[in-house]
């Protein structure tokens, strides 16, 4: 679909320059030096030069006889938008727009990208920029960015939001680590943005992993339904920036308040199958394992190495990233200790010892690798007095090219182990300086496996009654509130199949005892005014009413004590409501609406824990039945949801049940802004979960995007 | 005390060789190439040779005519222990034993170690391994290793217990990121273990910060005294492996089975004020920025940076670490904007942008070093099209030396940056590929900080009854019992000055109205019978007992029952205990034994939640009351102790005193193995706490060491 970027026939630079000063020069040294001129026709754009670099320029793209695919535009902003509707004009499909000056540049320069859109819209042209380094395609091969180095071929896709990371990016690249098949500077994204290169590289069959460097996403939805698509294809791995400065829309729920910016990104990233790297080190660790090495099937790791210190390291950090030392077969264990000196290891870890040969770790590496219950393995070696470095290195990619398991190794050292760790790299076997860091990236594997494996999300749909939701939140918002109480709410929660205890609007206490009656004592008796939010401080909640004579007694000071502390109050009565036995375990179920990604839904602990522990997690809607399920799981106090001390397991299928309906009203009605079931009681398994307290923040336009 | 191998005046190398396949080639070469043999006398001793490398040979030590200081043996180890012997007889005082085949080779090899041992005691030898790769001091200078690399001369003093592993160190160091002072593999660790290198670096004045790869301690408690001494001087950085695969001692207790090793050494190094690394590549990364920077003062970053991206990465990373982005002057801030281009960011962090040559980054460095509210700075670069590298390093370097705050640097990318790095660390200016890494370097010196400034801990002592635990403690062993509960622990925690409920031991009903109306109603009846292990499951508990009626039934009632059930069982009575009032705070104070570090006192949530939540702490007594107080702040529940939602805050003082005093008693009977008080319930402040439940598990032997 963009392949007029990354695969032109042509392509015109407009602010090609003869002077090795301007970005113009670098972008069609860079279009000449990749081999493009060679394979496509590269045509300079410059109203003063007939001749640049040995090709013909020309003042405008409309002057060039041929068609062209692509146009990269390389001028000072004023003269952009002229340039772009040239380029329109012409029939260019794509341009990437180097130059600056726009969104990034106040107010001023966001009127100006504006613009470039709208010319955009009108021509039919795809953007990429404005305010980026450029593009490449090391299989086209094309470079058309103004970067100064030029990465190897590689099977690793590379975007990133910022430019100046991507100089760095390619800087590392060049040095041979890692090789690329693609990389793109999204810049200020006025049209192309990371759904789009996901929809593009997803089927690239150069590309094996897919990096993303993102500050922010805009199109936070989009982006969660493709990568979902594409991440089941092959990995994408992404850095989020700026997650500690989580935009502060001022929130006043709990879950508002433990629900941010970040909270949504974690989510997302989760829900659509994207690997979260924190650091760029742990981008790049996991890229090559990735881009480089064989699926990791399993969470069983071998570790060979020359060692016992760094074998510790490796097991320590293996063990701490949720993987496993493999437990060798007997005949393998019976194997290695036929050949290996007795000193040796011949359990996992296995040691071969200071004074091994490159032959006695291809012993181990040929022992090892055939056990069914390794994975996958991590070659440590330091550098000691007999250690043949070259040798080994290349004992091991012998062996990775023999199996359908992934090594990775760990050479420790610098000068000394350099050549082996240059064999290493040039036969696609990453290499890692620190124990640690090989086992992180075997992490983020066992994470892809995890995430292939992933059923298909069956999303359900409840029978609702949208329309009593929708006829309340009409007239409550036609009153000017916004905010909606306990009394109200719950015609919402029981429109959409939630359990609420009994509860009736009494305006009389003889209303109130016969309503008691009907529900059966205990009851409560609550205040019910929509001017009094705090009713405990007028005394309007009484727990554990017992009989009609202390009902009616606490009805009638309840209400007088309401018109005494709030005169002005409109007092509607009391509602008599069931009472729910105490002792059951209560959780909070939640929605904020996050600006990117829309409805954020919020699973925890409830009660005082909510707010000391916040032991929560996150999931945007929609979101499948297992995805509930899965949140269950991942609070750390989950052993409260199975019953801890003999006490019975908790009815875990109506928070699921729960958790899915409020998913279903919060995408019905986007004009929810928070929502607060706290506490949701929960009682033993196949008793189901009652909400007792709720509250609903809406938005005053009725519709909002999501 | 240790200079004798740091500093000797002469060295016998026995295993001398002239064979460079051999390690004792290896070691007399790094002797002479060390440039010793110009300062000190090398004495190479071999049977068989006269001469090597240029060097007079002797047979034995005893026919060296001179006095020898150090000898470093480096022969098969059967001829180890006669070596060891010549050298006591020619009293020399330090002994490197490179020879392997020792208590890491199996049971015969720790008998020889033992042997070793004894000898060594007898002739008062230091031994420094056996097993190990050497030991060397750049300063001296002198290389009694068989490594293969010599490092550059540096403020970074190492010790590891691997020696494979010092071989990557010393590759390491000797590419010239990272310059050592000392270097000593301590192997086996027979003799001369961390504490000695504590000690002798402590005060040493070429070694700024000191290293320490460890894989076990032996002397848990003397290490813990001693860099609690060494981190008040210099820090103290350690990295120890192994710490997943906690030893594992079958623990009956909730304490124990949440302190295993790794939480001993956890509270171990934090006590002593030692920086824990999780990864070599942080021990390096600290070492590098405390070796060569000034102290960091407050937790206040700077961030100059030519690119937005990469400044937002280190931004995230500061705040994650636990550290803040400065917040300038008005002053720093005009005088940036003044100066700096519109587009720039003069606010923290201060982004220069992508064409900025060094002129800029040196007038920015100028201004925000000189604000007060800056406590270190991170210079990033991105190797851009207009970028000056090696002018921009130059810029960081000279501005160092003039300001006594540290800097740290950023130069993100590969070939591009390499010159700029090289300047930066021949000026002592520790650079770090990726920002999170700098910012992590930080967040060490920051800790540091909080380390020196420590009050001096004062360790109180409390009148204790220890009398009376003796005589219980010698009453149940004699009775073969090691686990004491409730109804006998209760006197070991009145001797130590505890509260406990009001409980007395009734015969017979008349004698429990008695004592309930002296405790006051309501009141709790529990049976009392050495063999009744489960009170509820034979109705032996009633609580809330109201009146001398409700008494007389319940006791009863509940010695009828408990004889139908358990026929055979000793029945004492029962037991009348005072009431506890519910709904306030349940805490867990215990006590595990830990075989390096002696008694690790756990704090925590209790009741329910340490099992789910393992929301606990620890401390090795004994400690100081601020580190008890600091413990009530570990915990992640810790606002519950402060009072939630209106909540008034528990009384800290008394959780505090109760540490202390359970600090006190497992120190004072070294045979508690395990003890666990759970709950303690926790009244409002002021009001105390009582020990409600509590068990305690003694050792078979009288006294266990620390």
């Amino acid at each position: 679909m963009l392949s007029f970027f990354f695969n032109p026939k042509s392509v015109a630079v407009i602010g090609a320059s003869s002077n090795p000063e301007k970005l113009g020069f670098a972008v069609l040294r860079n279009l000449i030096e990749s081999g493009y001129s060679k394979i496509g026709k590269v045509y300079p754009i410059n109203p003063k030069d007939t001749e640049i670099a040995g090709l013909t320029a020309y003042k405008s793209v409309t002057e060039v006889p041929e068609p062209i695919d692509m146009a990269v535009i390389v001028i000072p902003y004023p003269y952009v938008p002229d340039a772009l509707r040239t380029c329109g004009e012409k029939g260019i499909k794509g341009v990437v727009i180097i130059s600056a000056g726009f969104r990034e540049a106040g107010r001023e320069g966001v009127e100006r990208e504006r613009e470039v859109i709208r010319i955009a819209k009108e021509y039919n042209i795809r953007i990429i920029g404005p305010n980026v380094l450029g593009i490449l395609d090391t299989f086209t091969p094309i470079n058309a960015s103004f970067a100064a180095d030029s990465p190897p071929q590689g099977p690793i896709a590379i975007t990133s939001q910022s430019g100046a990371l991507g100089t760095a990016i390619l800087d590392w690249a060049s040095a041979g680590s890692m090789g690329l098949s693609k990389f793109v500077s999204l810049g200020n994204k006025a049209d192309v943005n990371e759904v789009d290169l996901l929809k593009e590289w997803g089927n690239d069959e150069n590309t094996n992993v897919i990096l993303m460097y993102i500050e922010e996403l805009s199109a936070g939805q989009e982006f969660l339904n493709e990568a979902k698509k594409v991440s089941k294809i092959k990995p994408v791995v992404a850095i989020k920036s700026g997650v500690t400065q989580s935009g502060a829309r001022a929130v006043s729920s709990h879950t508002g308040s433990l629900a941010g910016s970040e909270q949504a990104y974690h989510a997302a990233f989760q829900q659509a199958g994207v690997i979260r790297a924190d650091s760029m080190e742990e981008l790049f660790d996991m890229a090559i394992a990735f881009g480089y090495q064989p699926e990791l099937k399993g969470k069983n790791i071998a570790i060979i190495t020359n060692a016992g210190g760094p074998g510790i390291l490796a097991t320590d950090a293996l063990e701490r990233a949720g993987l496993s030392l493999a437990r060798f077969e007997n005949a393998t264990i019976q194997t290695l200790e036929q050949t290996l000196p007795d000193a040796a290891s011949a359990a996992n870890p296995v040691d071969v010892l200071g004074d091994a040969f490159a032959d006695r770790y291809k012993f181990a590496l040929d022992t090892v690798a055939k056990d069914p219950n390794v994975d996958g393995l991590i070659v440590v070696l330091t550098p000691q007095a007999m250690t043949e470095i070259p040798e080994t290195a290349l004992a091991v990619t012998e062996k990775a090219k023999e199996i359908d398991k992934p090594i990775l190794t760990c050479f420790m050292g610098d000068k000394r182990v350099s050549e082996g760790i240059k064999i290493l790299t040039e036969n696609n076997i990453p290499n890692y300086p620190f124990p640690n860091r090989a086992a992180h990236a075997f992490k983020a594997m066992a994470e892809y496996q995890e995430i292939l494996n992933r059923p298909e999300q069956v999303f359900e749909n409840f029978e609702a009654d949208k329309q009593t939701v929708r006829n309340l939140f009409d007239k409550v918002r036609g009153e000017g509130r916004y905010s909606i109480g306990d009394s109200e709410a719950r015609d919402v929660l029981t429109a959409y199949g939630l359990r609420i205890p009994q509860s009736e609007l009494a305006e009389t206490p003889a209303d109130a005892v016969e309503m008691a009656n009907k529900i059966g004592y205990p009851i409560v008796l609550k205040i019910a005014s929509p001017d009094i939010l705090h009713k405990t401080d007028v005394g309007g909640v009484k727990v554990g009413i017992q009989n009609d004579e202390q009902l009616r007694d606490a009805y009638e000071l309840m209400v007088y004590r309401a018109r005494r502390y709030l005169p002005e109050a409109r007092i509607w009565g009391c509602l008599v409501q069931e009472m729910i036995p105490s002792g059951n375990l209560e959780v909070l179920v939640g929605v904020n609406r996050d600006p990117q990604f829309g409805p954020l839904v919020t699973f925890g602990l409830g009660g005082i824990y909510v707010e000391t522990l916040k032991d929560v997690t996150f999931r945007i809607a929609p979101f499948s039945k297992l995805e509930a399920e899965t949140m269950l799981d991942e609070i750390r106090s989950k052993a409260l949801l199975n019953g801890v001390r003999g006490a019975p397991p908790v009815d875990k299928a109506a928070i699921v049940d729960t958790l899915l309906r409020i998913g279903q009203l919060v995408q019905d009605f986007p004009e929810i802004l928070e929502l607060d079931i706290n506490p949701l009681t929960t009682f033993t398994k196949g008793q189901g979960a009652i909400a007792i307290d709720m509250r609903l923040v809406l938005a005053k336009e009725p519709e909002i995007g999501g």
